[in-house]
């Protein structure tokens, strides 16, 4: 090459790769051996510790100018990350509501970045088995291969992602340019009152307000109240309102309850509503054997949203939203870009799979789910969620059997919600005396559980979404649960 | 414990983990020597290949329902996954615009999911440092301690997030409960024709539609036009419109163009706009000595968007969003729900993350910026984006001695827009002509460019995000592009 062209400064250029890839490979061994050994070794820490000061003075400093060895900075990680968990990987943690990992996953993530691809599209075998994970969600949701999907980050996204679909298509005007103004009655969408919180700041982000979910009241056993909901639509309809679209709960996140999708599908149909089922709980259901039955109808959605980051335990992040109408689901969020055209050969010759959703560079989240369900095979994935919902209805034998330990819930699959209840305490007292086991359970590295309120009444909540949980762990709750609440009853 | 409350079955609890970790831990090292050898070997690779019939059929396989040893899943990935990347992390890939990932950063997302924690919120040591790095990203801006901010999946949602709290903040209403309907005067939000689509996108889904987002028309450099800025603002005012928020661009994705931000901050002062800056190509440049200038204004933003998986080059994903007025930010977003109230000690005792956004479930994205940042010190970052807006300029320069190459648009950061236009050749031809060079480069496996239309005018577009790229790789990109355009002249 043109000598003159070549500058010296050439030598001088750097980049992020080492000069010497020994000493990376080392440490990457280092890690893994580390990284095993953590996992190995789960039920020998505590679910959770608090943070010493100078733990937390780590991260309170200011921005590195300087490099510092790759060593040095693994050993900070191992010495002050590591032991801080959240604590949802240990087999008692059964607090709020998420996954418990796994190492394949893990390995996964990693060859994922290893690898780089970018997931808004492309003709690469990434983009391939995206493409895939998103066919062997149908598979599971008993969906056509002709329906549509995207993976994203959660749950939250899936039926944020979902309810744009809704808006879009029941607008009956062209709300992508004109938004929600131009739509002539105001829609408004239905759930129960036991809906997630995301379902709100969906319709808010939306432009819809939260005014326009309407929260149906719920059964005995935490369910959306059919005349109810019959009732507000028709409400609804005669105060100039246009509803719009029903979201069904697979799975609340209180209490585990299951709308009743064959009523609600019908109810929908008749009235000509969109169909949406938050399965973020509770889809999955329809690969486990034993319990399949309590999520029939939800093949009949015109749109679900599943979450393989919860009982596929995939690290964080994946969520995954289908629809049975692919053109509703692409026309909602496709645009053209002037430096994003596809070609007829090469890289671009391929789908985009940004057109699917709000993100536009895409992580790879599908080889995660792609190489556990390989590893595993989804019937035994069926036979751990069958498994938690055994453990939950165990616990609930347990508590049953204690007359100082209350259910507040009927257990559906596998969130059981009790208090401990002495005789005669006023509620403000149950409530404190309640908050304190929960909070000694934790400080004590026992047992990770949280507290909700149900139906207006407060209770401890545990949610067994965790392939670790054995039912030896569920007896040392009962048991911890039983000598805190004796000790701290005053 | 209880003999007759411990059935049998408890012995048959299954669990993801497997029975012994020594295979697992075999196989993780393996993970690791091939990884490294890959990222070692990068330049003996093309940067991009087609995938030969079977492997495409690979990824068509239906759901797996029986298990299979993990080796000879991670052989599948090794024999058709990897060998067919989108081509990122390759030095001689400049398509689109993104990172291209680093080996710490592959290690990084490794461990944060093996500890698996949740970054919705909580009293942990990933959390911290969530808040770290939110710090970190402030410090880089110029933005003060007091600002608040959130990573997120990326750009697009980093300019989501922005515009929700932009058009919450000026509707004048409480929209979160009331909905657009409710807003007296139509917002309008501007940015320069040269926007990226994700802003569509987002104001679609927010509700104001694409045709609140005025686009405004750029001078000879791609900068929007100050004086047509403000002419349709007060068009718009006239027509009982309410201008709400401008867009700036620090650097566009079509050739780089950084518009002023110091008028337009002025600008937005005055006209009492919320001011917003897209700087996910352009807002590092804060962090390099020569270029730092060029967002010069940066700090006066109401909000940014900045991509550390662009030029910090974290595996995907990682976005960034930071607000000057922290209370505005948590106000678009925060709700209270029973299941996750904090408590005064223990897991709950901390603010909860998944308020300052659209996530509830949030995965551990700054593991992988703290490790890179920790481990080369932001002033090598700052370093690299100076090096590829040299390489760029040097490109420029060898593009501008070959007649036969037309420089399309000024190269102002470090994205070059050219075409090969022989003497007297048509349009249509020439975008032909063009096309069939990029082709042949990417099926060559030489270097991966993409095409665009800058003010009507196709070209050939190098983005240079990229910390492997040399030099010689460009010396390689013309003299390969020469020998494509002469063997393909007609
Ligand atoms: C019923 C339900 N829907 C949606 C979500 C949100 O899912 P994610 O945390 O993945 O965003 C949850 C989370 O627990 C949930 O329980
Ligand atoms: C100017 C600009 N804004 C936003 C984005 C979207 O960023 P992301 O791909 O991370 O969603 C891009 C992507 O290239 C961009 O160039």
């Amino acid at each position: 090459m043109d000598a003159l062209r070549r500058p010296a400064i050439s030598d001088a250029e750097e980049t992020l790769d080492p000069t010497d890839w020994s000493d990376v490979r080392a440490l990457a061994h280092r890690v893994v051996d580390d990284s095993i050994d953590y996992l190995r070794d789960i039920r020998k820490r505590p679910v959770w510790q608090e943070m010493p000061a100078e733990v937390e003075s780590v991260f309170e400093e200011l921005l590195p100018h300087a490099p510092t060895p790759l060593n040095e900075v693994y050993q900070q990680i191992s010495d002050n990350l590591m032991p801080y968990p959240m604590g949802n990987i240990h087999p008692r943690f059964w607090s709020w509501y998420m996954g418990s990992s796994n190492v394949t996953g893990a390995l996964a993530d990693f060859l994922a970045a290893i690898q780089g691809s970018n997931l808004g599209g492309g003709n690469h075998a990434a983009a391939l088995m995206d493409s895939q994970v998103v066919n062997w969600c149908k598979e599971m949701m008993g969906f056509s291969p002709s329906a549509s999907g995207t993976l994203v980050s959660g749950g939250s996204m899936a039926n944020l992602i979902a309810l744009t679909v809704a808006r879009n298509v029941k607008a009956g005007v062209d709300i992508r340019e004109d938004g929600v103004d131009a739509v002539e009655k105001p829609l408004r969408f239905y759930a129960s009152d036991q809906v997630h919180s995301c379902h709100r700041k969906a319709l808010e982000a939306l432009g819809l307000g939260n005014k326009a979910l309407r929260r149906i009241p719920t059964d005995a056993k935490l369910r959306i109240d059919i005349a109810s909901l019959r009732a507000s639509i028709s409400e609804d309809r005669a105060a100039g309102f246009q509803p719009a679209c029903l979201i069904a709960t697979a799975g609340t996140v209180n209490s585990g309850a299951i709308d009743d999708l064959e009523a609600l599908a019908n109810l929908a149909s008749d009235e000509g509503l969109w169909f949406h089922v938050d399965g973020c709980i509770g889809a999955l259901l329809a690969i486990a054997p034993a319990n399949a039955y309590r999520v029939s109808g939800i093949a009949r959605a015109d749109s679900v949203a599943l979450d393989p980051h919860k009982w596929l335990h995939a690290p964080f992040e994946v969520g995954c939203v289908l629809f049975r109408d692919a053109s509703a689901h692409r026309g909602a969020f496709a645009v053209s870009q002037e430096y994003l055209e596809s070609t007829p050969r090469g890289l671009a010759s391929a789908e985009w799979l940004y057109e699917y959703g709000l993100q536009t560079t895409r992580g790879f989240r599908a080889l995660k789910v792609w190489m556990a369900l390989w590893e595993h095979g989804v019937a035994k994935f069926g036979r751990l969620i069958d498994q938690n919902i055994a453990q939950a209805r165990y616990l609930t034998g347990l508590i049953e059997q204690k007359p100082i330990l209350e259910l507040v819930a009927p257990t559906s699959i596998n969130i059981v919600c009790f208090r401990y209840s002495p005789d005669g305490i006023e509620d403000a007292a149950r409530k404190a005396l309640n908050i304190e086991i929960m909070l000694r359970l934790q400080e004590e590295g026992i047992a990770a559980l949280s507290d909700t309120t149900i139906h207006g009444e407060h209770c401890l909540r545990v949610a067994i979404n965790n392939h670790r949980t054995r039912r030896e762990d569920l007896d040392i709750l009962v048991q911890e649960a039983l000598r805190l609440g004796a000790l701290l009853t005053p």
